[in-house]
């Protein structure tokens, strides 16, 4: 999978996490954004990603990921162990508590790209130091469209470096806290206002099983969380929605410059986008770790985002 | 306004409310789940009011109800105070806490109903003792749409009367706490189930700042909250939701009979009066007590419905 044509280049990292939801635990399981990223962003166009993993990280799981249109060629494997995440969720499954983090080899993680992942029209710059972020972008002419996430971590430890990446991204995709530390601000239309105002045209709030917020130049996009029986681990499900989210705007060909040229086309695919999102995360909150996106066809997928925009439609 | 075409009977609370928010306190200001249901409510049909007050009760405000399609006529003032909550919201605007309650001259309120009030085709009884719930609808011939709303404290103190109540009534209108105190059930689907097998075939799920749910045979409906910039204070919000959400139904004619011969209108139109509650209860927060619905036009309440299924509209 060498095509560049509309294939996403995503930063992030490739993790083992070792997680306690009510529903039980899984022991040291594949995760990380990259990784739960790519996998979603897979079942609508070719992922390219950028990580870096220890000696102690399977290549099976690489090879698999190769097989879905996913390439791997900039995972590189270092002397050492690999990232190592252990949290827990309590019985709300809103937040997730870190028990520890062991960066290991990502502590040093320093993305190089190649001439390909320069030539990427899409750009995601998963969770991770802001100030990587911006070497990845800097490294890269100009591309179609750059979103990214972030967290409180950075937020609060190297703010001047986010705000230097917001300036450069068009779509932010932070959760309801987030959007309030980053903005100074908890009511959402005053946060919205300020988050775009430093770069932005895009912003999505996520706010787990309440659904997700999109706001943009016309106007504010109300997006449901799939309800579910049983949430089993909520892992991943910001990084699977930006996935599919950014999945879906790559493979409609949606970008800058249909933003400025047919707006109205660039506003139904951002929210048809958003919805993929919360169609995708709901599948990833079903099961531990990618076990579920593992499983997961591309026929559940669409009747699954029939089934939601059944719920969003009036009559 | 005596006219019982598409009248909606209401049996609750009129009240002196005294809040305090961040925004600030109001002192005895009016209240009570039939006062905020009726005024909402008269925006779509015409009401008819079942409740009781003291001789403190300003009958300004009485008259001023019945000039808008509200009949008041089953407003009992009788000789003592009426009722008089103080209460509190935290920086979350989400719950409120009771600093105190006199009953006083509602202690003792048993609803009476005329023929006129009998003759109501549309009855919301609002929260207050399922027994007197109970009692009103024993009054009545079977009338084409039975709406109801409860609370904590009557799922716990009268949790038999209440299903008494569930049995005799087509919807449902609760909190999300509520839903699962009263079914027992945190997860939001299997509460449904549970709380549809008690009676009502549609249940609305109120979500304050998330919006609310709807619940019916046909699935589910995913209604946003309309983001404000301010909360002034949330009294009342459940009330204007469930007055707006009846007054759409009545004026539309839509009922039980419908349900059975046409469920697609009956869906569609039951998805609009959720919109229609969750846009008068956005109006409704904008102010202390009753004070924004008393300023609030007609042509306000059609531009922020559209801007609502805006929200919610893919493309």
């Amino acid at each position: 999978m060498n095509s560049t044509k509309n294939s996403i280049l995503t930063v992030g990292s490739m993790a083992f996490d070792t997680i306690e939801t009510p529903s039980g635990r899984a022991e040291k399981v594949l995760g990380g954004s990259g990784n739960f990223f790519s996998i979603a962003a897979s079942f609508f166009s070719p992922v390219q990603v950028i990580g870096v993993v220890g000696e102690d990280f399977p290549k099976e799981h690489l090879n698999w990921l190769s097989q879905r249109q996913i390439d791997v060629s900039g995972v590189e494997i270092v002397p050492g162990k690999t990232f190592h995440w252990v949290g827990s969720y309590n019985e709300n499954l809103n937040e997730a508590r870190t028990i520890s983090t062991a960066l290991n080899v990502f502590e040093h993680f320093n993305p190089k790209l190649s001439a390909g992942h320069k030539a990427a029209k899409y750009v995601f710059l998963a969770n991770i130091d802001p100030v990587l972020q911006n070497q990845v972008l800097n490294q890269m002419p100009r591309p179609n469209l750059v979103a990214c996430d972030s967290m409180n971590f950075w937020i609060t430890s190297k703010l001047d470096a986010l705000k230097e990446t917001l300036k450069k991204v068009d779509i932010l995709s932070i959760n309801e806290g987030e959007s309030a530390m980053l903005s100074g601000e908890k009511n959402l239309l005053k946060a919205a206002k300020i988050i775009r105002g430093m770069g932005p045209s895009v912003l999505v709030i996520k706010r787990g099983e309440y659904g997700a917020l999109l706001f943009t130049e016309s106007g504010i996009f109300h997006a449901p969380a799939y309800p579910l029986e049983m949430v089993v681990d909520p892992t991943g499900a910001g990084d699977t929605f930006a996935g599919a989210f950014m999945g879906y705007l790559a493979d409609s060909g949606i970008d800058r410059e249909v933003a400025k040229s047919d707006p109205k086309l660039w506003e139904t695919t951002l929210r048809k986008a958003v919805l993929a999102g919360c169609v995708m995360a709901s599948f990833t909150v079903e099961d531990f770790s990618i076990q579920r996106l593992v499983r997961l066809t591309k026929s559940e997928l669409v009747d699954r985002q029939k089934a939601m925009t059944q719920m969003l439609t009036i009559g």
